[in-house]
């Protein structure tokens, strides 16, 4: 399986993901400031998952970068990553339209979850394929941000029965952990690119 | 026809089919588990057509690896491919709101032969245009998988009619047995790089 | 404008237009085959307009082959072309759900004739941009096809008011003339290949 | 990150806004011309977006043309610029649906204006990291349609709530001055070639 290819599903799955996500921002029947207010929640919803998505993307470049060999488990693990962020559309627009109620907070909690855990996994085996000297591990060094957004998504999805107001923003939270831009991949690929 | 250009148009369709199909998962209206509760056959649906699209992108992509020259039926066998696999959004929707109710739960698998058939005919057509020693042919073998699969998508079809469960287990099968990645076409090709 | 560019965008429109076009084959309520039966009509609309518009993709392909620079002109010429094609998903659900009545089956032969005159201007375009020895009108002779098309739609659209039947058998006729592998362009560009 | 990826990435959120805003324009229940009357002002809105996406397209294209490396400020001001544009087509549509209303056409106007805000950051963001001898300064001049089209707009924000009619002629008109096409960057661009 050629990596650019595998690249290239990926980046239109993701393309195509946070693009429909807008459809769920249906067009309102009416013309008034007051048809639109229900929406405002659906808007809100939108722009948080569009950055989530927008950090998938970017932070999925980085570590296929890395990538030498696609092999079967990580052509799967990398399907089983587009499955859940594929479930985000709809997470997003259940939470939008309820406005933030428990249930719909907390699902959304569990889809980020879910993609959490498929990234680790893909990362895993890429960084397995890569045998002892793997570019991969050294970049991501001690991958505080990989085990931090787990543990805060759970809190987030427990929260969520509580106040939807910190389930809400433990999301943002995370997202402005990640949104920091990771220049840990990019750092050890330019001191190798040094090093020749 | 180049064939970097089939390759991409395939993959950006299937790349949409694989994603909007999840628009039939629709957004209930209610933030209840109970709302929740008549969308799990949807999403069950979801992930069968998911697997099922990943392992034809998947091995089409493998064809099309061992392809030289893309000519006339060859580029209409592989649109007569997406043209069925187009409709699996239509039946995975159809089939997963009615609960896999006896019709649906047969189409779905008519559709699922039709592509199967689908494929079988771009296969031969790729092998032909391949002469002699084409290397399509060495790789698939027996093709067992291929062969096999049709058969039980009519048993699955004649099955639904009688108990949705026969088919329902068909399908998860018949996906299991392509989810096993097919090492047969890598295989061949490094024997090839090998003898070089 | 890289030329590469504007292939990979068009192809990239048709694509979601081919496929998105299924969406207009909305999943029934009900589980029975006369839930099914008023799809009929959608669905053979889809079939025609899937045949078209790969058929549009494949020759959009041969012609953008012989193309050595994009200007401005013919830019906005193939956006003009990707317009109408991005109306047929409209027009080809309203056609089928009025089980091709009157006025649905004559707006789905002016949006045909629209993007046969709109390919017709980016067709002659290429050919001033290329100069004396323009490799495309070689490639293209007389044109009847492409001369032929339109007339076709005329009457068609006429047809629409007094039979559907003539009007649809006129579209079927126009897709099989075109169906036939247009190898003009490719038996030119073998002759200047040859001939070096 | 690799700037083709980006390249492609913007291109395929752009070619998928470009052709699901078309989904706005929904299948009339009824086979006569009078269903299609109330789509008038949808589509002539969906024509006026086609274009403004074609000219962010455009432009785009070319203003990346200019780039060399791309950091992590550029990948998020690009970002930033695919979320409004992602708006365009809720906008269109509500637009559309109200027949130019008052709030639907300001708020219309209120998308187009933070679009060109975000392609203003991204361009002056692309502009520092080029340093002293930016190629893309050069090339974009006094940039002054950049500067006159979001006063434009803000005028037709304003205006949208006394006459919808001066608002509309305005987004006409700003979607004109862009049309002229934008040979600033290529002339500059080849007097680089011819200087070497």
């Amino acid at each position: 399986m050629n990596k650019n290819r595998l690249e290239a599903f990926s980046d239109g799955v993701i393309a195509i993901i946070i693009t429909i996500m807008v459809l769920e921002l249906k067009v309102p029947h009416g013309e008034t400031a007051g048809t639109l207010k229900p929406l405002l929640p659906v808007l809100l919803s939108y722009v948080l998952s569009f950055i989530y998505l927008a950090i998938y993307w970017n932070n999925h470049h980085h570590m296929l970068h890395t990538l030498h060999q696609v092999t079967g488990p990580i052509l799967w693990a990398n399907l089983h990553l587009l499955f859940w962020l594929s479930l985000i559309p709809f997470t997003t627009g259940w939470m939008g339209e309820n406005h933030f109620a428990e249930l719909p907070t907390a699902l959304y909690g569990i889809v980020l979850l879910m993609a959490a855990v498929a990234y680790f996994i893909l990362q895993t085996l890429i960084i397995a394929s890569q045998g002892r000297e793997s570019l991969l591990r050294k970049a991501i060094g001690s991958d505080w941000k990989g085990k931090l957004s787990p543990v805060l998504y759970l809190i987030a999805i427990v929260a969520a029965f509580e106040s939807h107001w910190v389930a809400k923003a433990i999301y943002v939270l995370v997202a402005l952990i990640w949104l920091v831009p990771d220049r840990r991949i990019e750092r050890v690929l330019l001191q190798r690119e040094g090093s020749k």
